[in-house]
């Protein structure tokens, strides 16, 4: 059969070869050996999910979901994050576990692309959630937790930028006086469209007071003494109030010692719609897009009629791969055995005995390679096995 | 919201919890290290493929698929097994790489099922594919590393039952005269519906002597002797030739010394009609389904336009769990440090320091805590870091 598309990957779907795996195993494996040093415990939940439950509860555009119908006429998604299953567990079979609750996971999570943009439509996101405690020592955990995970890998470098969605949800209220502009000026600061902010802020019917202070907020990034000058724009109640958490937030990173790795950004309003109080997105200067962000969800296990208090994070394994994958190093295969028929029994007791002492050994009958130069130029090291035995036994390539 | 499905998942769909998660990790990282010992290299495939092309050559039944549209209205499937999508890659990417091409998978697959029968509809394998090499090597290979792997999970009992799907089919070619017929005892034989088959086998008019050998069929099952057996009912050369293949792996399976752990079973008819020559189930007595199985499928890289012999297996990482499974251990939680707000510097300290070391710990906020005695209870060790500091200090649990 020759098809239309007999060697393509559907629109935003990757292959990962040898080489790039094993980079992103090891750093899979860095950051869940730091996770599991905090006590967080790992769990799986499926690809395919309810559309109603878990679909719904993402908060993902309708167009980025993997949608199909099951036997039984269902819809059914690909999980677009694993946050919503989590909470599902939580709200249900992990109920009655003590609070709060560590979790932890590894799992590829589904957006659907329009183009090929290069963007990835599966990736793989690590992430933690700590479930039932409200306090400021949550968040801070958790934070301190993605530097030190990312810390561990080596990266040349990396920041965390931390806002507040409830300082801009309460910001933009005060300032715009309603919803309606309060989202489009939101939706300017999702898509980090900070030009298209300020030619908005300028058209509207505002005093010149009020059009300074919301063309203040685009200012409100940089080290903790940004909050001074939120505190100057910010009237309302419930503004001042997430200044005050993320205040306290702020004194317990420093006593983390992670103060060289964070910034404060009160722009920042996230792709998922569950979050409630502070949120962070991790950077890597190595490459353009977050390679990692979380915050704080304390509405999201309503959806499945449970009130609860949490807050999280998800690493993106594709990136961190890249921002450490600038030198890929050749996979360094380690010794083939190659022997004939009459000699394949010292052949493998060799293999058994090198293999019980750690050694990686590939055995290949010579009749299966075609060109037995070209395929021993792969290994570090080939012994041969062929021939009669008293034939002067063993050579080394 | 109160939904219908609200904490429900679609057929067939599991959660894994962290108790069977560790032990599910530890049986794959266990199996992962024998299969890099003998070089096997890790690839990775996207969970979404073109039905017109991964999706038919996996040869999985089209009700089984899990489908849906993408944005551009093609049909995907979610891949019902991985030995397809590793050979579109061995006849692409991988099209110059030297042969034989020796790789390895752990990833979830799927396959749709009708009604709730406890099977699971999304279910992890780990595989190797030796791609290039038609020897009888080649198969000893991988049944070996089977038997290799699965004698370090330290299950209680495994066998390997080995067969050849192109004996089976010569056979009941020669014996039958025709493909709809062959194709009919074919399906019993897949279903191990053995009485169905000994009904079929009556009620068939054929001479006395055909029928007995029809029904001689079913004994060709145990020691290699029974390859002995076989020769006196089968007459045709290609049934012949599939005997001699299965002569010489054993000889090589004698000579990697894995004689106790294999049977031969002349009646294995696989799932995936891809297969061509020898195939294999492996068996742990605790459990009623086969835990893996494999064989040779030198056909299946002609659906990619290449001509290439291979050979592989697949191990069912949920039914190896179950079958190891029985005695689940409580996750034995380390530590956990309780500390207020006004000594979490301490805290803190003592937590990196225990981490550096290995150790796992909780760190947790007091006021975090519901009931403090049922939350310690989960842990070894507690430690307090609560009131003031000249007050006594550490309290242990």
């Amino acid at each position: 059969m020759t098809k239309l598309y007999m060697f393509e990957k559907p629109l935003g779907m990757r292959d990962t070869l040898p080489e790039l795996f094993e980079l992103k195993r090891s750093v899979k494996e860095t950051i869940q050996k730091e996770v599991s040093l905090w006590g967080y415990e790992t769990i799986e939940t499926p690809t395919l999910e309810f559309h109603e439950t878990v679909g719904q509860a993402s908060a993902i555009l309708d167009q980025q979901l993997f949608k199909l119908l099951d036997q039984q006429g269902n819809t059914l998604v690909l999980r677009p994050d694993m946050t919503a299953p989590i909470a599902r567990i939580a709200a249900s079979t992990l109920k009655d576990a003590e609070r709060p609750l560590r979790l932890t996971y590894d799992a590829p999570v589904f957006r659907a692309q329009e183009r090929e943009g290069g963007r990835n439509a599966e990736f793989e996101q690590i992430g933690v959630e700590l479930i039932g405690d409200d306090s400021e020592s949550a968040d801070a955990e958790v934070i301190s937790l993605v530097t030190s995970a990312l810390e561990r890998l080596d990266l040349p470098s990396y920041q965390v930028a931390i806002g507040h969605i409830g300082f801009v949800n309460a910001f933009l209220q005060e300032v715009l006086g309603n919803e309606t502009r309060a989202a489009e000026f939101r939706r300017y600061l999702y898509e980090k469209n900070y030009v298209g902010f300020q030619h908005a802020a300028e058209k509207l019917p505002l005093s010149s007071i009020d059009r300074k202070r919301l063309q203040g907020l685009l200012r409100l990034k940089g080290s903790p003494d940004v909050l001074n000058d939120a505190r100057r724009i910010a009237e309302s109640r419930e503004a001042n109030e997430a200044l005050d958490q993320l205040e306290k937030l702020i004194g317990i990173l420093d006593d983390y010692g992670v103060k060289n790795h964070f910034m404060i950004d009160l722009n920042i309003v996230m792709h998922m719609s569950y979050y409630t109080g502070t949120v962070f997105e991790a950077y890597s200067e190595e490459i353009g897009f977050p390679i990692g962000s979380g915050g704080r969800y304390d509405k999201l296990l309503e959806q499945f009629d449970y009130h609860e208090p949490a807050t999280g994070f998800g690493l993106r394994l594709d990136r961190l791969t890249e921002a450490l994958g600038k030198e890929k190093k050749a996979l360094g295969k380690d010794t083939c055995l190659i022997f004939s028929q009459e000699r394949r029994k010292e052949a493998m007791a060799k293999a058994k005995e090198m293999r019980a002492a750690g050694h990686q050994v590939v055995m290949q009958e010579i009749t299966g390679i075609a060109d037995v130069d070209a395929y021993s130029k792969q290994f570090a090291d080939v012994v041969y096995y062929v021939g009669s035995q008293g034939n002067g036994g063993v050579e080394h390539e």
